[in-house]
């Protein structure tokens, strides 16, 4: 095994932005090898997070191949800029790593990162190498949006909420990986078209990141409402049900991972809602609503009855 | 002592981002607190970069304080879109700290980042917090150009090479640091104003991070060129010359840290470049040229003849 002390750090650089200048195009004047890259925007705003994935964090050894991983890191990057509706265009990856790593190791992230950012329109364009103790990744997403971008604070009370796709999947799976118990960790759908056609309709968007409750709450925080969730709603993954049965449910609420998108939306925009939702490529489920009141969010059950959930979602520094 | 972990990762943004908030204008829809950020460039290209400190690899606990090292993360990063000629206009910081960190000392981090950022004209709009074993700062800078770039490409035999400002300053703090001799870690010089002047006449630019000559080598390959640099031409900052006597000049041509412009120049911008020196805001040092041949950096003496140095710079994954 050829590890990264034995490449050198120049030359695994060099080898990298060899390979990765091959790939034109797609508003890139600049790309990897020198200062910075250099990209050519159309006249639309541009959209820019960050996001990171660390060992012993986020992941364990062994959870998932490089390749998966650097998929990962850019799956949940890119959610960020499908939250608000944009189009995401280019990418920056930073890794940290022990120069003991097998330099195959940081190859295949890279290739996976850069195959999942070229699935979903957008190319690597830079990065940053630097050694450290253990693997951490950080990924900058670069997204153009020409539209008003949807952001967390549009919400009012009457407004219906939504969620994509379905949720305790990825918890489900993170907790039997944690428990020793083996499987595999699913990437993060990618709603990226989805997004942009639900920035059509939707007063306020966010990702499930965290845990949808917690979610949820960041929603409400930023547009000054409150909102119930009917926990007998949610869109449980197969998995999940199966793994927890009558549980199931409580734990999609908070568990996290999901990267799929929580909206809302006014009464009034139900209508265009539901033409757009045969062309979104996955399921959009009505999940409660927005209410008046201070910004909290009260889970129920079908009856109206609130529900109490021991947590609502991570926080990274209180585990 | 308030912790990481008795703030909690949600209240320690919150209150960020409240304080963030004010701060508005500058292209900035919207700031941090959302999905991601939205920011309105003007019809310029963009200019992308990334860059990390490590504590252990490039800094240890006590040698600068948090404020120090977030000005400090700014610099290093800003100097990547100084040495494209670019305008630097939106940051991005990403931490990853132990949850028994203060959380005064991430505050710190993120205050010195910003008013480093502020001072170049550039706005802190977005981040991402993680846990880990240690501090590890990641930050990404966009900026704008509305000329055409200078890359590392575009020299060629007969171009002068000069360098902005001192070198061996920073290099000899660190050693200084590490052998425990006590010291300050000086900041980096911010070269935005000169990189955007030089633009104007340089045929390619580099800035000099891990050492002068290695760098001088990666602009050598990029322009598929040779180059001269005489040793004793290099401006050898004071406190190297002090602590280090006739050694300060090899000391200084591989130390890095410097931060300072590394940039070649056609026989015929030579006038124009004299125009343009009084208002960089530093020296200016001619220290070798361009020469036809295998990419390479020859290090020579005022006579000509070769010297050879021990090492050409720092590598992450060799040291």
């Amino acid at each position: 095994v050829r590890r990264l002390r034995d490449v050198g750090e120049h030359a695994w650089v060099a080898r990298l932005v060899h390979r990765l200048a091959m790939d034109v195009g797609g508003g890139v004047h600049i790309g990897p090898g020198d200062d910075a890259a250099v990209v050519r925007p159309g006249r639309a705003s541009l959209v820019l997070t960050v996001d990171a994935l660390v060992e012993g964090v986020h992941f364990r050894t062994g959870w998932l191949t490089p390749a998966a991983l650097g998929r990962r890191l850019f799956g949940v990057t890119v959610s960020d800029v499908a939250a608000m509706g944009a189009t995401p265009r280019w990418a920056l990856l930073a890794t940290e790593s022990p120069a003991e790593t097998a330099s195959g190791v940081l190859d295949g992230i890279v290739r996976g990162f850069a195959r999942g950012a070229r699935g979903a329109g957008t190319r690597l364009v830079g990065g940053n190498v630097t050694t450290g103790p253990h693997l951490a990744l950080t990924a900058t997403v670069v997204g153009e949006i020409d539209r008003t971008p949807v952001s967390r604070a549009g919400g009012r009370p009457g407004d219906a909420l939504y969620v994509t796709g379905a949720l305790g999947m990825a918890g489900i799976a993170v907790r039997q990986l944690a428990g020793g118990r083996g499987g595999r960790l699913p990437q993060p759908p990618l709603r990226v078209r989805a997004g942009r056609l639900l920035a059509a309709v939707a007063s306020a968007m966010i990702d499930v990141s965290d845990g949808l409750v917690q979610d949820i709450g960041h929603l409400c925080r930023a547009s000054r409402v409150a909102a119930e969730v009917e926990l007998d709603r949610l869109p449980v993954a197969p998995r999940c049900r199966r793994a927890l049965g009558a549980a199931a449910s409580r734990f999609a609420a908070t568990a996290g991972e999901d990267y799929e998108l929580v909206l809302a939306v006014r009464p009034a925009r139900e209508a265009a809602l539901r033409r757009i939702v045969p062309r979104l490529g996955c399921r959009l489920t009505r999940i409660g609503r927005l209410v008046a009141g201070r910004p909290a969010v009260r889970v129920i059950d079908a009856a109206g009855t609130p529900i109490t959930l021991a947590r609502s979602g991570f926080d990274h520094f209180r585990r």
